[in-house]
């Protein structure tokens, strides 16, 4: 079988020139089937803060209301997403924007309300291969935002990493499908204050006793969540860290063992 | 030859609620290839209110700096073009997003300075039929917005009517292509104020001796220029009216004739 790369890149990418530049170029030299997923970065919240849409918090979780969905529409899916297809064009990467919406690849529901009304969020429920099977056929890169809708005309915000897990579940069928995040820290570390704490293989088991000790918390566990559904899920690779692990053959990082 | 039609919507069709639904029901329902095409609408000047970005001009002339080009990108790229996409895919229709910059679909350059520096504004200079061939073949309906690319990274704000003429002449040699212009009013009036005086036939002769005796002026110039470029690129079908000239066989609209 083919392999199928899908990365899924964050703000501290998308924030710094630099890494955009040096990302870029070495994603579009990655040979072979891939697909990249975007989060938004600062450009989202500068935009906010231009625009006075606050952050809607209730209980502690932030929650999706009709402006803040239109501002990370038109930020994810507009700006930062053209942004980086124009960017990969020049570097000879034939890269197509994606929302869920587009060709229908990606349906969601709008979370139902049980304690907290979240808002325009959507979980994920199908991923339609068809087109972007289509595309990648054809030697096209398709470039996600993490923007989904319902089939019933209404776009949802989604959570970019689990954008990115689902597309390599529905991809594990057809291809040796592997799933790279990248992010601001080598992967995972006992210590995140210290790079040299990184854990180079993680299991469930492991994974289990960190989070009881509470090492790993906060944002890594959604992360390492949808690391461990995509690896459970024929995902053949799931590893998590800084983005030179794409390109760098001596770079460490954070493995996931499926069991 | 199989029939493809390119239409474009202005402001009045996205701006209004009733209008648009109606639009994309309509539109959903038409039967053979088809590639929209859209402008921008009231959202953007609302969006660069909010956002404090000035309307620049330099001698009259509207200028897209990177604070404009940017907005352009996140209301036209994003917002818009994914609410028209999601809105057709609720009505069956499987509608895919694009800028100029999706699959290298639209190449421009950035307008060379003369008596104005225009800022970053394309003039087309390629469409790249492949990909759009691909997924028209396919059944799927490219969604347009009028931002386009240079190849080098650099996206460009292009006009939409423009975008649509261009569209429709690069697939003019492999389809019997027909273009439409769909605007607020019944087609090219005598007198602005009065819809009875619709020009139903309009050929090159009576355009200029219309331009020449001041009855056509101002935006409807650049309109109906492209109009006749169309036409006299092969384009078979030539249309500009109210959207109803897609679906109602009664209505009454202009029709371009090449000569």
């Amino acid at each position: 079988m083919e392999t199928l790369k899908v990365i899924k890149i964050g703000g501290n990418i998308i924030d710094d020139a630099t890494s955009f530049a040096t990302f870029v170029k070495h994603f579009a030299s990655i040979e072979g089937p891939k697909i990249l997923v975007h989060g938004g970065g600062n450009i989202a919240t500068e935009m906010a803060i231009k625009m006075k849409v606050d952050v809607k918090m209730i209980e502690g979780r932030r929650v999706t209301d009709k402006e803040t969905l239109d501002l990370i529409t038109m930020v994810y899916a507009g700006r930062i997403n053209k942004k980086i297809v124009a960017s990969l064009q020049s570097n000879a990467c034939n890269a197509i924007g994606f929302s869920g919406a587009d060709g229908n690849a990606i349906v969601a529901v709008k979370r139902p309300v049980k304690d907290v009304d979240y808002g325009f969020v959507g979980d994920i429920v199908k991923v339609n291969t068809a087109v972007l099977d289509l595309l990648i056929n054809h030697n096209l890169t398709p470039v996600f935002s993490a923007v989904t809708h319902d089939l019933d005309g209404q776009l949802l915000n989604t959570n970019a990493d689990t954008v990115a897990a689902e597309l390599a579940v529905a991809f594990a069928e057809n291809f040796h499908t592997e799933l790279y995040y990248c992010f601001e820290k080598k992967g995972v570390l006992l210590d995140v204050t210290d790079e040299n704490s990184l854990v180079e293989n993680m299991n469930q088991k492991k994974y289990d006793a960190l989070v009881a000790h509470k090492v790993i918390a906060d944002g890594m566990l959604p992360k390492l969540n949808n690391c461990f559904y995509a690896a459970q899920q024929k995902v053949q690779k799931v590893c998590i860290g800084n983005a030179d692990m794409l390109y760098n053959q001596h770079a460490k990082f954070t493995k996931i063992q499926a069991t």
